[in-house]
């Protein structure tokens, strides 16, 4: 599920490099250094101005995650919660302390600390919420530079083809440098359309979609960890995170019986190794 | 009330295309291999590029369900709950229980169930709240792929007309193939505009419509198991379900009465027969 | 205050047809068949896509709808509510049970028999706002179509006009025919952006404004209704629903007790005359 | 502060005829009678047909308030306010009876009459809170005219455009009218473009930042007069309401100090004089 | 991080120009005085127009505002509320009284002055979000004029455009003339879309980035000092507050202590120093 980014971006390249040479198009004059100067530059340039260095540093960071991150695997997280509800019910809420070293997610366990400590579950919730709200407003910023960059490029373009028809509409009396003169001109809309469909609003829309599954994992967390501080039954916990599973990935009854085994046998066999 | 979507699709080609031929113009230009690669390849690849593996892959079974979905049948919901409201205010909650094995729609029977588990009522409302708001968003991150595809298509077309535009003008010399060629260039824009505002858009509409009746249809539910978890009169529930029903729908009395009577004989029949 | 939206469209056509003339164009040449195909068809196709069996079908009483319905007379009721308070007060809210019958108004008389049935009253604004909540979104599913027809409609025009450009290009060699020609291919601009701009955009805003003002109506009445149940002072009563008049449409100390005496005058009548 | 819509419009008119007069366009040319009659007659008709007459005959009555409003003197505000809660404190609420007679603004004076008269806190703020969500909505539906009008203008303009064009288009046979006939043609657009974005659209921003402004003014007259009727120490109300004032326009102490002496001042004079 | 938008306008403006020098575009043609009149000066109308004399006096200071801001420093203030939180904790909240005149920050010394002074924490909260709120409020009225002139520039182009292809249009009898003159028009265009889309739509995207940090730093400030208020531990009072910093630049423990031990050690210091 890992590089839809990459091959959705390589896709629509090769597809439109494709029908560009069917038409018969000189698809490299594409690569117009004055065209991508006024497209690139500018938009880099418009973007920047709007954001803080800060945001600007971070785009390669969020170029290569929009690349690589995988969906969050909410089953895995049900079973484990389910786990620690099941520990809590029969050892109570103390018991969880031996676990909270061997939590790889910083949130749970940031989480269940809290409930470990005897924190009051409003303020548990308070704190956790206020983690998910930092971060949800933190993703939006992030996305930001690539929206942004999606409305500048094209409008660079025309800024672009406009230059580029001023000096043909000078230029006149040469008529026949006049079609190879305003064909290049308009490879500057072309990048600018181009680079803002194909890459920048793309590449935001997976950000922004990226950002949701985790504030819904999040999410579904937070109710787990509330639910066991709660006290409530096993079963009640698993009700109500299913509820954030889709149904198509819920699991049959066997399967879900079949990965609480296994769930607690490797418990067991992480208790002997120890 | 069924194919209004797919008759609604052939509705907006047949009269395009019809009115493109009586002004003379050759319709099946259109299915130009190039401007096709163009513009479906390059939507399809800024689409994938902004979304999951797994939403790509839902995009088939969301085409068919466009298609094809009814209606949900508020009043035989009405009808059903108040029934449900009747048999719990006669024989008392746990009454139900034996019903909940014949009770269709899944999300009815979890809430029932939860009911008749004796579930606190405001866990209740929160687990059905909660699986509605996950709905909600499954719903929102399934219509998308169909809004991007709107929005990109149009720009997917620009691009093919401009390298069409491109080629053209660099041939400037061969004026008896200008004509040609540049009509060949615009079929990559009709391509882009028709596409996203006969079939994308449409549909994504049409998504999103089917999406919030099933919102209001579980609305509807949850409202009404509560009142029968909270044991209100058969008569205030049947009026407070009532409001989700559009006043043209709303049976008279006299129908509403046969309604009631309908199911009960159909209930007494199955209880005879088992 | 009827006929607003029949006299708006009127003279956007008029005003429009006259400027043409003026400007020598042909005006009756918009009427062309095929152009008007493509359009008209194209947006019916889109929006039926979009949506369901049964809002296709409620079309034409919306159209019908928005050129007829009148403003809500807010201050008769507010004249109405008050004359219920008073009586309430002086004879018990059972007393309202013999008016109940003569109330024209089914949201109103809804809102009093649950009143008189001695329901709770938050129970009585629940089951009231459900059904302010259920007309909202109906009234904006059926108010969609329009809007959509009027996003619809100018792009269709585009691809009617590209086809016709598709021809014309594909004819040069016949120069004489060119100007009719893309003269003829610019009509269809001319259908889709007109019909978007002075029919379907304007009557999905005064759609959505009668919805509004309706909204607001039953708004006041809910709020009268609690008030009554409240046992409110009447002069109370009529402090708070006069919030929702308007002030330059609040009558003036003397008009309000002229109607106040009006009111009573014509129930006394009544009681004499039953 | 008064005049800024007035002097807005002139420097736009001003510096774009201007503008034109450098470039030697006709400036004059734009009076073309027939644009005007399509682009103001169209955008008329398609305004009207989307609203009630009353929000028509308001047109006027806008435009003039949009030229002229003063910003609400918040500062004053306070200092009335303040002073209130001193004499309420000094000498009961009942105190404020006298005063409610001199009270120039409606919604202070119908807000303390409420205080006075004894009306539960909740009430208070529940009948000035209508009022206000009242006049938000009356203000949003009032200046919806400019809006749309702001959106339809060009559309109507390019309607004009393309009727000219057909004209043109048809009498391809006269090329030394081309020239003239084109250009008449675009003044439609010119005239749509120029009214939309000179005129309609910003007027609609002033209207609603005038809007924003009074809801901000009565929020603090709000606060105020609840944090009066709570007993709250004047210097606590002082505190609360400054938060409305903009830190800019903020008094400092010895301002503050003398604005309170020459409040009680006239206020003595006022007493002595009566 | 201070001067991201100013080498972000000039990265703008000098790679657009550079491209239009390759391309062979006359770049100071753009210097063109009929068009920056249009475009400038209508801009400036519209904006005018649509705001008040506050506002516009405003911009410039907004200007500079938007070149020379920092980002808050998130971890100081974390660092300075603990130390707060732990001497309220030891001494008590009076303790906190001497230290008031040294807090810089105009919003914190407000809050903790609050606290002082024994007000309840309700009040606390309902003044420091009113304050915020207004900040909100007044930030987006701010911005406005940047993002209202960002639309407005563009339509300004075309409207000098227009006019230019007009006059044009009306001396087609000196064709040697057409080219230059229709080069010239477009100046407009093209000066309307870039400083849009190079100055004004990235400075208001700057401003509106720049309030939505300062509300974030002054909700964590109110976080804390409700916390403060509470008697929170001081070691919850962090773990509250470092929801708020994102984890990128969350101290580790290591840096955490030693910020603390710099801190106590810069306050004994004064101490000494008194």
């Amino acid at each position: 599920m890992k590089a839809s980014s990459v091959i959705g971006i390589v896709i629509g390249m090769i597809t439109i490099a494709l029908g560009a040479i069917m038409e018969g198009a000189p698809v490299m004059a594409v690569l117009n250094p004055s065209a991508m100067l006024i497209v690139l530059g500018g938009t880099f340039g418009a973007v920047m101005t709007g954001t803080s260095m800060g945001a600007i540093k971070n785009i390669p960071v969020l170029f290569k995650k929009s690349f690589s991150s995988e969906a969050p695997d909410l089953n895995a997280r049900v079973t484990e919660l389910v786990s620690y509800a099941e520990q809590a019910r029969r050892d109570g809420l103390l018991a969880l302390d031996e676990q909270l070293a061997d939590i790889e997610d910083p949130y749970t366990r940031k989480g269940l600390q809290l409930v470990v400590d005897g924190t009051d579950p409003d303020l548990v919730a308070d704190v956790l919420e206020a983690e998910n709200d930092a971060m949800r407003k933190r993703h939006g910023a992030a996305t930001q530079p690539f929206e942004k960059a999606g409305g500048y490029a094209p409008t660079m373009g025309i800024i672009g083809t406009v230059f580029g028809l001023i000096h043909v509409l000078s230029n006149l009396s040469k008529p026949e440098t006049l079609g190879p003169s305003i064909s290049a001109a308009f490879i500057a809309t072309l990048l600018g359309i181009a680079s803002a469909n194909i890459v920048y609003l793309p590449i935001a829309a997976r950000l922004k979609q990226l950002s949701q599954e985790e504030l819904h994992f999040r999410g579904m967390t937070l109710e787990g960890i509330l639910a066991i501080q709660a006290g409530d039954n096993p079963r009640v916990v698993a009700e109500k995170l299913m509820a954030y599973v889709p149904p198509g990935l819920r699991p049959t009854e066997e399967e879900a019986a079949a990965a609480a085994d296994a769930a607690k046998a490797a418990k067991a066999e992480k208790a002997e190794a120890a």
